[in-house]
């Protein structure tokens, strides 16, 4: 497949070294193709691939990966001229530069709002990213599925994660309550997956470890 | 531990009934306590939990557990009175009832945006949930990692899913682009882990099937 790449940083140059390897054609899009990375990122790929414009790349590849930092993306399509019919993979995301949270599209959460209605309660985050299946019987032929959570109290979440182990799960602190932000569309995730997609409820997320 | 979980629902009722099971004392918080439901639910739990009014709940639990339906968390969480200083779990999601989304904090996503800016290209929203180290290596011990993807052109997909398979993932169809509003907080969950909550970036997220 011809792919062209646009951004030739950690993910796309991982992706396009791979698929080059992999005997795809691959072409970056990169500001500068005469760049030292560039150069070391062609060689790594053992010269299977090769580097030009953004919009040579966005020419070149049936296939285009968006690869850029979300700050340079608009600016990264416009260069890569006309996309249409063209299947486009955004591995971008909007991340604010502390990451501390998304740039846009998320404002608040449930954990939040409950925080705010039970005043003065340690509030948790937790049970909400699975399925009851899964809360009865946690344990998978791999190993327990994973039960995050978060908040803003410490013994309330060492609390929280030992009644989540008592039950067989393998629980993760995620940080303070605000990651509820995160954790809810996780939890939307598992739930769409098992009565939109078509997976059942037997199903679990596990978090694996090198 | 003295528990009371408000609503005994499938959720709250799987918790309750095992946290019972495992030597904890549980009081069910519940609108009728005489209801059938909840005396089978009783009797499941070996006597070992009772029922009683959600203000009952709220008073008894040293750990009080919010296990209803978002609509009615807060009217449950007045009918549970003074919290304060208790630790509360949040089970809930803000779910829409035909589950296209969360009825608060998230309006939009990268990847809808993505769309917008490369107008008639067919995006597929990819390759954002992990650090690149997994895209160089998916494979773990117990499995590849998962890659999640969403768009709503489906041949568009296909090629996604064949790329990232070509790299060792294992792919997952997370359904229309507008799921990018559940990936990009995923990947920020990733994201956070690696880099706040210590764990680095030698972990991936595998989902697992009974």
């Amino acid at each position: 497949m011809r792919i062209g790449v646009i951004g030739a940083g950690s993910v796309g140059g991982t992706l396009g070294r791979r698929w080059a390897e992999r005997g795809h054609e691959v072409l970056f899009g990169v500001r500068d193709a005469t760049d030292e990375k560039v150069r070391r990122l062609l060689s790594a790929s053992g010269g299977r691939a090769r580097a030009g414009s953004v919009e040579q790349a966005g020419a070149f590849g049936e296939v285009v990966v968006l690869a850029t930092p979300w700050s340079a993306a608009e600016s990264a399509l416009r260069a890569a001229g006309d996309l249409r019919g063209k299947t486009l993979l955004d591995c971008t995301n909007p991340l604010k530069s502390d990451l501390s949270g998304l740039t846009i599209g998320h404002t608040t959460s449930g954990g939040e709002q409950v925080a705010a209605w039970a005043r003065g309660a340690k509030v948790v985050k937790i049970f909400n990213t699975t399925g009851f299946d899964n809360m009865a019987d946690p344990e998978y032929k791999e190993g327990p599925a994973t039960m995050f959570y978060c908040g803003d109290d410490s013994s309330a979440k060492t609390t929280a994660a030992t009644l989540a182990a008592d039950l067989g799960f393998d629980p993760v602190d995620a940080g303070p309550l605000v990651q509820a932000r995160l954790l809810e569309p996780y939890a939307l995730l598992w739930i769409t997956l098992a009565y939109k997609q078509g997976l059942g409820r037997s199903f679990a997320f596990r978090l694996v470890r090198r």
